[in-house]
């Protein structure tokens, strides 16, 4: 009985979301509220936190370049430091797109599994997956606690007087439940993060780049990559390392052919896209710079809020709520000053 | 307090997976699982449920065929019937592929937006969105509540006595909200859907198609459809009619160029592939015939339950749950008697 009680609770609130939308069509699209972010609101991307994909011209010549940004400490730096010496070392020039499965992964790195590897990488352990969690990841807690707050606050508002309370309480226990994978997440550092209350982890969201590997203990060295292409396989979240996300140009990855053999690999050569060349931001001739809108401002809350309880005119019945992965970090070229 | 004393349950039931992952290196991969349903655990997928599109062949020369299976009642049956009278008049034969959006959609029709309908297309209400939640729908309260709870309950069983009441009081809590998109959800006659305690309807995951629309009131005719070919945009679900699900061929829409214009809109008419013909199944030469596997079977439960908790070698952590739409309903060729 306790269960339904729960369920009537949510469902007052949901029943009264359309309503609270056809009173305010003029609430602006989670892209307006971007556009509309102020300059101070963006974080620069330092380009030594990113790594330039260049491959093969496509078949009408014209060049492909996707840009990934590695993450910062305290995720999965271990392999990271591998990735940056990998770079530095040239070692993806002259590899190829291996792998390419259909609402899944694109992966790529040495086709042969024979390159020989450069000095100095580091084994990391399967501990590396995740990271303490300290003191700044509290923000993710009240971010967690803030979409679908206010939607719900203010249909529990419309209540009747012996109902009011029931409603709040329901919220209560509704805003630390969002998460079929875990019971805190939120944005770090502008990355999308799980936690529970000893450690947090990043997400497998949309765009997301990850570090093949082979069967446990096996963590992988970095050397063999992929990036999410479909719906967001969080069954692999600490269970591999992430290490960063596309941030343009995955059209180059995600509209490739797929692969034919077992898990999405290609079977023949000629199918693998060349990688020309792999470098860090700071050894690439005028590479763009780019920002992202910092997950802890004004600007991001709103837009995040817009993302769970789409109010712009198309929409005629607001979520109440939104998956993670659905509110994609808002990221963009530097305009010119 | 009391928020972070649910932490702390939630904590207890997650940090114990892993270990019980390590008891267990031997349970099958959810595709084993599947892989073994029993014969009468599938369920025949009817040649008028199904609508058949074949593309321009590729540019080797290679046919492109898409099969779509469209929904059972209650669901959209209104769209659902205008479908049929659009294929049945050969209405989207000479139309193309006009819209190819990263991350989002893949969607066809007239690009000219000037061809006639046919006669006696029904003018759908919103209310069609969602259907009344009868009986039958009861199951899927069954289906959420299974989802990770044998995960969450074996992990009780090792808390300490005065532990072990609270912990299962934290499952019954949990098991009714694995979803930010509302409180009940699971599988209806084999698609996955959400309810309220009064209405009932489907979701918007990978490869499900969709009929586009202009702005409210307008519910489109079914002329104009689109595939999800990335995360699932669920904040569509209850806000655009959905109709049926790629079953064949999804790669033939998901790996094409993306768009450049607007909303990955094709710009030039040579970038649209064409259509060459829409049939149902029941129009078709030597259709393949299909089936799905009962979402009400032990084998399916058994899936999901893996799908939510990963225990076969490759994995280190489950999940201890799973976003609906990364559950995906298996369907297959049906095999030769």
């Amino acid at each position: 009985m306790k269960r339904f009680l729960n369920l009537t609770a949510a469902a007052a609130f949901c029943a009264s979301v359309p309503a609270f939308a056809q009173e305010a069509k003029t609430y602006p699209a989670p892209s307006e509220i971007v556009a509309a972010a102020k300059a101070q609101e963006w974080a620069a991307i330092a380009p030594s936190d990113l790594l330039v994909m260049d491959l093969a011209p496509d078949a009408a010549g014209k060049p492909r370049r996707v840009v990934i940004q590695l993450m910062p400490a305290p995720f999965s730096q271990g392999w990271i430091g591998n990735i940056r010496k990998l770079a530095t070392a040239k070692w993806w020039d002259g590899t190829s797109i291996n792998r390419v499965q259909d609402n899944y992964v694109v992966q790529w790195g040495d086709a042969t599994e024979k390159k020989a590897l450069p000095d100095g990488l580091e084994v990391v352990p399967e501990s590396g997956y995740t990271a303490p969690l300290v003191d700044p990841f509290a923000s993710m807690l009240l971010f967690s606690a803030i979409v679908g707050q206010k939607e719900a606050e203010d249909a529990c508002k419309r209540e009747s007087e012996d109902k009011i309370s029931d409603c709040f309480k329901e919220i209560d226990r509704q805003i630390t439940r969002r998460d079929p994978y875990g019971d805190i997440y939120g944005f770090y550092k502008g990355w999308p993060a799980g936690a529970d209350p000893k450690t947090a982890w990043p997400l497998h969201c949309y765009g997301m780049v990850g570090v093949g590997r082979n069967l446990s203990p096996d963590t992988g060295t970095g050397a063999e990559l992929y990036t999410v292409i479909g719906h967001a396989p969080r069954h692999l979240d600490r269970n591999i390392a992430l290490v960063g996300r596309v941030i343009e140009g995955i059209e180059h990855l995600s509209s490739l052919p797929r692969g034919t053999g077992a898990l999405g690999f290609y079977e023949k050569e000629e199918e693998r896209v060349p990688i020309l060349s792999v470098r860090l931001g700071t050894e690439v001739q005028n590479a763009p710079s780019f920002e992202y809108l910092y997950t802890q401002t004004p600007s991001f809350k709103a837009y995040a809020d817009a993302r769970a309880n789409r109010r712009d005119p198309f929409f005629i019945t607001p979520a109440g709520g939104a998956d993670i992965c659905n509110i994609p970090v808002p990221v963009r070229r530097r305009p010119a000053k």
